[in-house]
């Protein structure tokens, strides 16, 4: 039987992403993966979240194993208010969703505000499982170039100008591919805009916390006066990406909408992890689990880079993000970056993600690819980059 | 802000479920609540699910809070492959997702088959969970009467001549709301004319164990010779729905198309409660634990059949199901069941839903109500029966 003829418009498009063929060739435990997105698992408090699953279990078992509310286990809820309230991102008669992972909250976003072959600005390049959410809606993707420091507003200006742009999509902190941060300036701008071309803004900040360089910058949703920006976060990348514990914050008319949504998606999100998670929260010193990630991240990123002066050719460059997990390198226009990370994972068991992945349009060829610092230990991290660099100095006739 | 504008034709048309504000009135601990679908609290094996929870995160940890892979986790898919294969499930070329709760994988069916406008047969009346999904992706749902066992073939016949259906959807076991079972001849039907008029069928199983009367009856799943169908279930009936546990059979091309959905929707169910659940299907006598529920909910249902004999006025007929939750009550056509239900909560905190929930016209008021008998004790379900037969008596001057 052929299934194609039954298939969606918004599922005919989507293809299983490149990054989940790389984690496939990733299986073979030998391989050094420069190319996930996910916390040092040796960070993961496994030892008390064990101790806290076993005795929600037993004291309130029955909570954690029945139906729950759709918008989430309300200490949960308090819990994570509270860590939006500390970068501004809460304002009056804002309410929060739980989500099934941030993940999730991206997506419902998409179907609640996304119409088909609607325009959607995207930092070019952005993440892969935003783009394909948006995809998934049929959201004609528009991607305005970064700079140094973030999007580029007068690309923007430009393109709000001419398209009838609904939703601006946005990592601000340590953005996804890029590690690039927008700077004040920028958010302030990018605001000012939405305003005067009146769209919404996506917000999504999983790894805000995650600073180890520079100076907080305030939140947009926190410079927000009219309820335009929803916010987007999650514990996946501060405690555990398992657990798959997201959250919305938005004025709370659109989010009694998300939450009609997330009724007909998964009814709510399971009540054991969300129990789990509070209690952590709530009994367990959550800033200097964070500090930890952060100390530990700083060093192997500064350690990633020292090694990427040391092994990669001259003509290559690259971002020097303040925090969160990747870095974007740059090669000169002769380098082609998915036969690189093709030849990288089978030849040299180095697995990194070329910036097709993230582009708007995944067919063309990239001469850059991500790296993550974050996963892999220091002696791994080096001999990673070694072989990256021999391969571009070969291919560069550095 | 007005947000109005901003939201999509697929949001625009959900509104909170009745039954949702039910939800609401019912966190009064003193309802009396016939209104859910979830198991009887005190079947959930909380101690067992605690020790389980902290030996995995003791022992596995890492495993349970890193990213794990959109189709599942490998050993509870085996697990629950095995829970289909004996209900003859599973075909050669299947492949099984693990879904976020049953409603994640009725809804990312619906993502990945249903376009808008498309017309989709439902039961009259079907689960609203369901019915919202296909609602949230604009299809035209097309309700078809049912009989004592099951959908009425003739109507569904007149249904696919006239239209072009795409997808049928049935939960042939102990429906919801209706209690009623397909019979074999009506499965067999359903498929010959499902192949005739080239229609996909969704079959919902997730009361499907929970038989305390009769014979079993074979999936639709297992009859299918062509993959047309479609296998949804989940463990929220058998085991517990705060874990959120549910899965997907079918042709490997269509579960293929499935996981690179939900891999835009959430990545992937929590590993936590996949790997809680794996051990629990594994270490204990899952067996014993459904038949337990069986003896508890087949004497549950009989005590509510006698206590409407009882106390329910003579002009009013009700289903007699052979297991599952449910009884659908049918009053004479004076009776507003949505007025009601209302007035039961209110006056006498009794709770159960009106069938307009579950009807494709949710504004026409009926004159039928579903009952739930698995959530409350013995002395609960008498004091909530005689009631609702004191306000029936009472409209209806019998």
């Amino acid at each position: 039987m052929n299934f194609e003829k039954y298939y969606t418009n918004r599922a005919k498009p989507l293809k299983a992403s490149g990054i989940r063929e790389m984690f496939k060739l990733m299986a073979d435990p030998a391989v050094i993966s420069l190319a996930g997105g996910a916390p040092d698992p040796a960070l993961f408090p496994n030892e008390e979240l064990g101790k806290i699953a076993e005795e929600v279990l037993r004291e309130n078992g029955t909570k954690a194993l029945a139906y729950g509310t759709t918008d989430g286990y309300a200490p949960l809820k308090e819990a994570l208010l509270e860590r939006a309230r500390k970068v501004g991102a809460v304002a009056e008669g804002d309410k929060i969703i739980v989500t099934t992972g941030g993940q999730q909250g991206l997506d419902l976003i998409a179907r609640v505000v996304v119409e088909d072959n609607e325009d959607i600005v995207v930092e070019a390049p952005s993440f892969v499982g935003t783009l394909n959410s948006l995809r998934s809606v049929r959201a004609n993707l528009i991607g305005v170039d970064m700079d140094e420091d973030g999007m580029n507003m007068d690309k923007l200006e430009d393109v709000l100008k001419t398209k009838n742009v609904k939703l601006i999509y946005t990592i601000p902190n340590f953005q996804n591919p890029t590690g690039i941060t927008m700077s004040l300036e920028k958010r302030k701008k990018m605001l000012d805009l939405a305003e005067k071309y009146d769209c919404l803004i996506m917000e999504d900040n999983p790894y805000g916390d995650l600073r180890f360089a520079g100076e907080p910058i305030a939140t947009i949703k926190s410079l927000d006066k009219t309820g335009r920006v929803l916010y987007v976060s999650s514990l996946s990348k501060i405690l555990a990406p398992g657990l798959r514990i997201g959250y919305i914050v938005a004025s709370g008319e659109v989010i009694d909408k998300i939450e009609i949504m997330k009724q007909v998606n998964d009814v709510h999100t399971p009540c054991l992890t969300q129990m789990i998670a509070t209690e952590f929260l709530k009994k367990y010193d959550v800033e200097a689990h964070i500090k930890k990630a952060c100390d530990v991240y700083g060093r192997k990123c500064a350690f990633m880079l020292s090694c990427m002066e040391k092994y990669f050719p001259k003509s290559v460059t690259w971002t020097k993000p303040q925090g969160g997990l990747f870095i974007l390198v740059t090669c000169p226009e002769s380098i082609n970056a998915e036969e690189l990370s093709m030849e990288a994972v089978k030849n040299y068991k180095v697995a990194f993600v070329p910036s097709s992945n993230f582009a708007t349009d995944m067919s063309k060829k990239t001469c850059s690819f991500r790296l993550n610092y974050s996963m892999m230990p220091e002696e791994k991290i080096e001999e990673g980059i070694k072989a990256i660099g021999a391969m571009l100095k070969e291919k560069l006739g550095e």
